[in-house]
């Protein structure tokens, strides 16, 4: 059964995104109409969460809502599960995959610490070639990150919530296991979605599992690192250093203790940036908009009790 | 024809490189005899290049001389044309190809940047993925380049001597088309061997044919580059910058300008760093003995007329 074809962008307080998927939509075949006449909605600023109920509760009819960004925990409470949700899951992987890659060699290869030199420094550096990686998540972005690894001949193991090979592994545990999966990483590396269950993974004990010259790279969220327990990690020396591209809160403070550790390199959320991004998005949105129309399994959908 | 099977391991003047090439030696079935005796030599200590002629000329009977490293320009003019010679060759590429995609990894997504940044900084950062990228060079370092670049979706010329298309490059010409193929690049890469028609390929003309935010990486030698023309660009904004693992002259001084530039990220020669190489080296050795012994093709053949 085919899906209507009116279709609300909502709201409209992020101008160039909101025009965007506007003509995304619009390349699709559907009609901007305003909540009270869809079928379905469009939401157009990730970081509008307060604008989300009252516009459902204005657009009665709207059976399906397409979310941008893949991570949703600001909204996973408001997703009414009587309704179809879908979220950006799986658009931004490829380039949080390359991130993932970035601060692999940058950390492997010493960068940071070239980057600050002024006269010529002593060599060191290790190989990416060969290492042991523990991924923890087994969704688009593992599966997109394990796609770029591939040639570097690396022996990955995958933790997930459900022991399901991801394609490309070479073992996948479940999250029970986590701690002999990162016993021998050379790296363990977090891409996950942000619930309760994930919310402080990286503990004490996940640290104390790892070797002391393994690096932490966290591209998931803030949340899933315990601050207080890798700053005594990194106090200890029982980590090589971590590369942390998500923290709590965003932007992270100027006192905080992060920045003093030269080991820690902090990027200011750009596994995608905007600029990546916006293109990405309207091309999946375009894409689920065709299959609405069409009456087609969408992209994306969110698992509304899971929160992600 | 099998080859002799008495090989001096020489000079002495590196104990640990030497120590571990006289085990492979043996290993791979071969008696060490000084050189008088020596049907071939493996030369033991790249930096002794003042003792080759001496040692060749107390070998009369070497009709094979294994040097170590891929460069070998600091005893090109020394290689007698009446001995086999070989080299490192190809065993140093997969850790030089992964130092490639450090940098442009690095450079793409303003790691040192991040790396200098003492508070949240701006998100900035564009795609490896999808790049238009130009390698100048067409042997083992741009083979094993490209085979870890592969997921990466990018569109790879190769500029080499001759046409021979470089396996999984898009498309490969010779060095006098080297304008044509760097426009459009989003980085240029060296991986050449330095030979009188390489030294100062990368001068005014070249830069000026790129666009203006190309990267260029350098992993050949510090004399590819025209430092002087790489300034005046760099000063005018016509190239996004620059990561070099070489300079001229190598430690690069405290008072080079490369120094105060943000955008030159100087790499102290770690391409492989003697920790990567030597296992690599030494593999290389037993196998050559090894063919050697049985009359076989030996690996990394230097072409001495070319002088790589």
């Amino acid at each position: 059964m085919a899906g209507g074809s009116r279709i609300a962008v909502e709201p409209p307080s992020r101008p160039v995104m909101h025009a965007a998927l506007v003509e995304a939509v619009e390349r699709a075949g559907a009609t901007v109409v305003g909540p009270a006449d869809a079928d379905a909605i469009v939401w157009a600023d990730p970081a509008a969460v307060d604008r989300l109920e009252p516009i459902l509760a204005a657009a009665p009819g709207a059976r399906w809502i397409q979310l941008p960004y893949a991570g949703i925990e600001t909204m996973a409470d408001k997703l009414d599960p009587s309704r179809l949700w879908t979220c950006g899951k799986g658009v931004y992987a490829p380039d949080c995959a390359e991130w993932i890659m970035a601060a692999l060699l940058t950390a492997f290869r010493d960068m940071p610490t070239f980057a600050r030199a002024t006269s010529w420094p002593r060599q060191r550096g290790r190989n990416l070639l060969g290492a042991r990686l523990t991924v923890l998540g087994g969704g688009g972005l593992a599966e997109s990150f394990l796609e770029l690894i591939e040639p570097w001949g690396c022996e990955v193991t995958c933790v997930r919530r459900r022991a399901t090979p991801v394609p490309g592994a070479h073992r996948t545990v479940t999250t029970a296991e986590r701690f002999d999966a990162v016993r021998g990483a050379d790296a363990v590396i977090v891409c996950l979605a942000l619930t309760p269950e994930t919310t402080g993974i990286v503990d004490a004990e996940l640290l104390a599992a790892m070797p002391d010259d393994a690096w932490l790279i966290n591209v998931g969220r803030g949340k899933h690192v315990v601050d207080d327990d890798l700053l005594a990690a990194l106090a200890a020396g029982t980590v090589a250093g971590a590369v942390l591209d998500v923290t709590d809160p965003e932007p992270l403070p100027d006192d905080h203790p992060f920045w003093r550790h030269d080991n820690v390199l902090i990027t200011p959320h750009v596994g995608n940036t905007p600029e990546m991004g916006l293109p990405r998005l309207v091309a999946r949105v375009e894409e689920n908009v065709r299959r609405w129309l069409a009456g087609e399994t969408l992209l994306g959908p969110v698992d509304v009790a899971a929160g992600y």
